[in-house]
This record gives structure tokens, sequence and C-alpha cells, in this order.
């Protein structure tokens, strides 16, 4: 492999069109070129003879992109699914969970807003009621995140579900102090992982979660369909596959035996009944393997740090600017290294994301929250200190051009 | 477009490897070099720079995508949504639909087994009655394929399910009329096309079901990953998606006003409901209008009467075979242009299917019906009569090989 284990070479490994400053990484990675070329590879193969490729490559290719990803976020790969995202887990999860009622299920109020419909669909279906607790929103410890959500535990609370990193911010949530807290108590703990994978290091088996799901398309730089579950303690003999297929036969009681013997389909029974969903395209999940390796000549740790000091410099310039202010007070060193912003009242968020793209080539997430557009600087190991810079200038004209029109 | 208008220009339009002789399109089919590279295309700029891609690009593409598979099997744009395979399509039908208890649900004898599994589920789940209507097994006409499924359907029957073209034998049903039957007693229709999209002229204004699904990477040559849901009648109020993402907002009911009107997202609200399923690479379905010009530079009609003549030489020649039977009796103008055969008892499939690869390169599906291999040769417009010579020649050898170790 010629990667390089550089910083100062990231980009140069990338796809990325040389106009372009992407700062997008939290809604979708780009590819790195090494990741790129496995998967057109792969579709290449299931383009010519499908059959070959579907029936005798993919399954030692299956089970080596599970082993390589179990190993990087720290877990068995008897325990860990693909699947295409995290919206599919979460959503598989929360179709299949049998709660008792009556009974609460508790949520940050920060969660990403599918997330929170997701839950609230079972609320309406089950009668549970859904609550949340309130995050600190000025600088806090990790162990005013941590009581910000145990004194919301309840005897009635029966599931919590909440963001390791969370999407709007990036401050990274105590996930195995909270889930630990969860398990004392008997409530179900579900965690989305989807800015920490590839952004921060996880290590599953430290994380006493029911289940972990987490994306690889962001922050791991994976092709754009892979995600996965991770089924902590004894949770995986309550979920059921949404999609019917090869995995889901007369056999399927999850406690029968052999379920988590090897198959020969790269998977086990337990896991080949949550992933097998027809003939689709499974080649995302094979070529992250490519991603870890590109993140690990690196260095995950390295990483993180460089990007800190970029959202750092983000936020020394971009609350500069008249009206603009962090979303959080926390520290730089308390995220997972992006950095949300709140731009001034009555700027429309949607004009700001197109004028940075028309006018600057500028790759950034521009939401709303309430009356406040919010722009998410998210910064990876290809982005500089001059892209930040770019992006403060011309953020910095779009917002005068849009004060006086 | 370069692409030839001839069949005997067809297999140098494919990737398929000069040496194999590839007779599986009932499962997977290859893509012709033009669809490859337009969605190879695609994913590289996905990979470069996937915001703009997803946010910018894919809306105009998923538009045309969806006019033109709509115009290709004859129904309005606004009732077909994009879906990853049948099987998903079919269980998100099957788990949203509310059927009247007690009663039944009714499926044909030779429905795709997986798809069996679909409605047993549901029939568990609700306490609704699953029965089979007996397709008749000698050579038969319409009529009597009619009257198998009419004769079955009770004042207790709540929905009934079937294959379009039996996967197993190729034969077509009249799915107009089923459905014309179900539809005048009040049962939800909804008809499996997996083996007639790209196979036989499918015009789905004239099928009055509820529900039609098709596949598009199996005899449309697409890539996998790209299937389809219309939704006939009034029944699409009644779908629910799986997985809960940025098309399942508040505004959810849908009944709401503006539900078929189009959206910036190259959708409806309705449609986008249903295929919004979080970020993934939904590449294949944009790169759908290039397989629809592939086959309509040859001609539907054109290859099925040439698939036809392949499927009638394989009979005459496999039929010769000691202990190999058609699975059908029907006419092979009653078919699809696919064909299955029982292999002599006693052989193992597994076995059939891997030694026609490894001595002879042969792709063709060999799977099992009680104690009999059945083979299925699914010809398309890149095979040749030659094809059929070698597969019949492989066979015979391989049969003598199994009955004499």
């Amino acid at each position: 492999m010629t990667m390089g284990g550089s910083l100062d070479q990231a980009r140069a490994l990338m796809m990325i069109p040389q106009s372009v400053v992407y700062l997008n990484a939290g809604s979708f990675g780009p590819l790195p070129r090494s990741v790129y070329e496995t998967v057109a590879g792969f579709r290449h193969e299931l383009a010519c003879d499908p059959a070959a490729f579907l029936l005798r490559r993919v399954p030692g290719l299956l089970w080596h992109a599970r082993t390589c990803l179990a190993d990087h976020v720290g877990c068995d790969a008897h325990r860990l699914a693909f699947s295409t995202s995290v919206s599919a887990a979460v959503s598989m999860i929360a179709a299949s969970l049998e709660l008792c009622t009556p009974g609460e299920i508790l949520l940050s109020d920060q969660e990403y807003q599918t997330m929170r419909w997701c839950w609230e669909r079972v609320a309406a279906r089950t009668g549970l009621r859904l609550r949340t607790f309130g995050l600190p929103s000025g600088a806090c410890t990790e162990d005013d995140l941590l009581d910000s959500a145990v004194r919301e535990m309840r005897a009635t609370t029966r599931l919590v579900f909440f963001s390791h990193v969370i999407s709007g911010t990036g401050v990274i949530l105590p996930a195995a102090r909270i889930c630990e807290q969860a398990q004392a108590r008997g409530i179900v703990s579900v965690v989305d992982g989807a800015h920490a994978i590839g952004a921060i290091p996880v290590v599953l088996r430290d994380i006493p979660c029911d289940f972990y799901v987490g994306s690889c398309h962001k922050w791991l730089l994976a092709p754009s369909g892979s995600s996965f579950l991770y089924m902590g303690r004894a949770g995986e003999a309550r979920l059921h596959p949404q999609t019917i297929s090869w995995g889901d036969g007369p056999d399927r009681a999850a406690e029968s035996p052999g379920q988590d013997v090897p198959d020969i389909h790269g998977s086990t029974p337990r896991l080949r009944r949550l992933e097998c969903e027809g003939t689709r395209d499974i080649c995302p999940w094979l070529a992250v393997p490519d991603a870890v390796a590109f993140h690990r000549a690196i260095g995950v740790n390295r990483m993180l740090a460089y990007r800190r000091t970029l959202a750092q410099d983000a936020r020394a310039r971009l609350e500069a600017l008249k009206g603009v202010e962090a979303a959080t007070g926390s520290a730089t060193e308390a995220t997972n290294g992006m950095m949300g912003f709140a731009l001034p009242r009555g700027v429309a968020a949607g004009a700001v994301q197109r004028m940075l793209w028309e006018h600057y080539r500028i790759e950034v997430s521009v939401g709303g929250l309430g009356d406040r557009g919010m722009l998410r600087v998210a910064p990876h190991a290809y982005n500089t200190a001059t892209d930040i810079a770019v992006l403060a200038d011309g953020l910095e004209r779009v917002l005068h051009a849009l004060r006086e029109p």
C-alpha cells in the first residue's frame, strides 16, 4: 500500500476536487482513493459475473471486513452485524424490542431529529411515554454530562437512547458511564455512535450497552451504505430483521443452538438473519478494511488532535463574526473535533449553505435550530488551517450580503 | 450512445468474462458495459464530493430515473417508489397492512421461499391463516392458471400474493385477470414481479393490483440494489416505511395534502417517505435508464422471443438426459424464456452447481425441491445456442460422474 502516514499527505490521498473546501465529513465522508479503488474493483467483479462474486467471493471478504472493523472498534466479530445506515439499524432495534408498559423511553434533548421521530413512533405504538433529559448548555465536565442523564433515570424508565457524540456540537458523552448506570437500573441502553466511529477512539467492549450503532460513511471515510450494529449483553435474542430473506428461515429462533457459529456466508446464523435483505450491493461493507487502514496509517488519536486544533481555529475565527456564537460552551477537547455555530437571528440557513457553495466552493452543513441557523464545521485530516480561513472569510461576506441585500 | 440494436452484438456489450457461460440472469443479471459505466461514474462523483452529489445532483437524476422506469413499465411516476430489493418492498407491505381478522392470506404453492416466510410471519403476528392455491403442474391454459387462483378466493380471503412469473419454472400467470377477480371480491392483491420486469412486456396500468413489486437487477440488467414498488388503487395510504428517516416527519399522515406533489429531492412526499432510509448508495436506481435503453435498443419482444428459442433448445437437449425432466408442462411460449428442470433423484444440487462451475465455467442456478435438485436455465440476449449446448454436454458429464463416482 502506498498510503502515506502523514497528515500533510492526507489531502493528496483523497479525490476531493482541487477547488472544493470540504468541511462536511459530519454528513458524508469523501473517500480516500485507496478505499474508492477497492470498492470500485469489487463492483467491477459484480458487474462482470454477479454469481461468481456474490456466491463465491463475498463470504471470505465479508468475514474479513467484519473482523477488521470489530478489531478497530474493540469488540467480538460475532456480535457485529453490518447494516446500511444508522437509521436502518436503530429502526430495526426500535421495531423489535418489547418493552414493559407503562413506562418511558428516555432520550437526550439533542438527538438527531429522525432518531427522535423513530422513538416517537415506538411511543405511539406501545403507549410508552417519551421523555428527554437536558444536556448542559454551557461549559461542563464529564460528570455534569453523566449526571444530566442519570438524574432522569427512574424506576419506570425502560430504555435510554443517546448519541455517543452529539451531532450538532461534537460534544462527547461519557457513554460507558451512562450505560453502566442504565445497566444497574435494568434500563435497556441504545447508543448512536454516528459521530464517534472514525472520529474518536471507541472500544465497544468497555461500553456496557445493549446496542451500539455506528456509521462508517462519515468520519471513517468508508463508502455510503456502510454502518453497523453491535450487540452488547444479551439483547441480541430480541432483535427481528425488518426485511425477511434467507437468514430468517424456520430455524429463526434466536435461542436455537449454533446461532454464533461461523457459516459459509461470511457471517453466523444470528448475524445473517439481521444482515441478509435479498440481493443488494454490500460492496461498501467489504471496503471498510481500507478505510480502517487509512485511519491507522495516520493514527486515530493524531487525527483527532489535529481536527481539534482546526475546530479551535474555527471557533476563534467564526466567533469573531458579528452574531455568530459557538453552539457549545465545552472546550474543543470535549468534542470529536467538530464544532457547531449559531448564526445571526433572521439569517436563512439554506441561503448561507447555498451561497457558501456557489461563491466559495465550501461544503459545510447549515441547518436550523429554532429561529437560528446552525452551521457545523466538520474538519478531517485532509483539511488545513487555510480551509478554515477560507470558510471564515466566505461566511463573513455571505452574512454581510444577506444583511444588506 | 454506441449501443448496438442487434442480438448478435449483445454479448459484446456485456462484461462477462470470455470463458464464462452465464445462464443465471434469473438470480443476478450481469451489467451491460453502458450501465456499468453510468453507475461507476455516479459513484466516482459520490466518492469525490458526496455532498455535491447527494444534495445537488441526485434530485434531478432520481426523478429522471423514476419517469424512465415508469414509462418502461407503463405506470404513473407518482406511484412508483424505488426500493433496494423485492424482499425489502414486500416485507414493508407485509408489515404495514392491517388486514381484518379472522381471515386468510392466499398464496400460490410456488412462491419464492423467503416471500412465503414473510407472509408466514404476518400470519403468526395477526392470527390470519395462510393458505395456498395449487398451480396446475401439467400443460395448461391461461384460463386454468386463473381458475386455480380464483376458485380458492373466499369471503374470508383478505389478501392474495402471487408471482407474475413463477421463479422456478418461468411460467407467466395472468396477473391482470387474477387481480381483477381479487378486486371484485375486495381482496388486496400483491404481485411479485421479480421475474417479469425486463423479461416480458409489463404494463402496470393494465393490472388492477394494490401493489406490484419488481426487480431491476435480474432481467432488466440494472445494478444490484435496484427494485421498485408500484402502488395501484388506493393502498398507498396504508404503507409505513420500516426505516425512519427524513421522509417520515410529523406531516407523515399519508392523507395530508401535497403528498403527490414533486419535491426538491426527486420524489414526492409520499414516495420519499418510503424511499428515504438515511444515507445510502442509491446510484443503482439512477442507472436504471441505461438498462432500459439497452432493452429498447434490442427490443423487449425480440429478446423475449429469442430467449424462448433458447429455452426451447435447452428443453430439447436437457430432457434427452437420463432422469432430467422439465419442471413445467407448459409450452415455452407460456414462459418468460427461462426453464426449470428436475434432476435425477439422489443427485445433490450443490455438487451439480459446483461441478458445472469448476469444470465448465457455467453459471446456472441449482436448488432443491423436495428430494430432487432443480436446475434453472435463465438465458438472456447475450447467450447463444452454443451456450445451451455447452450446458447440456457439461450437465451430462456431471450427472455421469455423480452417478458413478
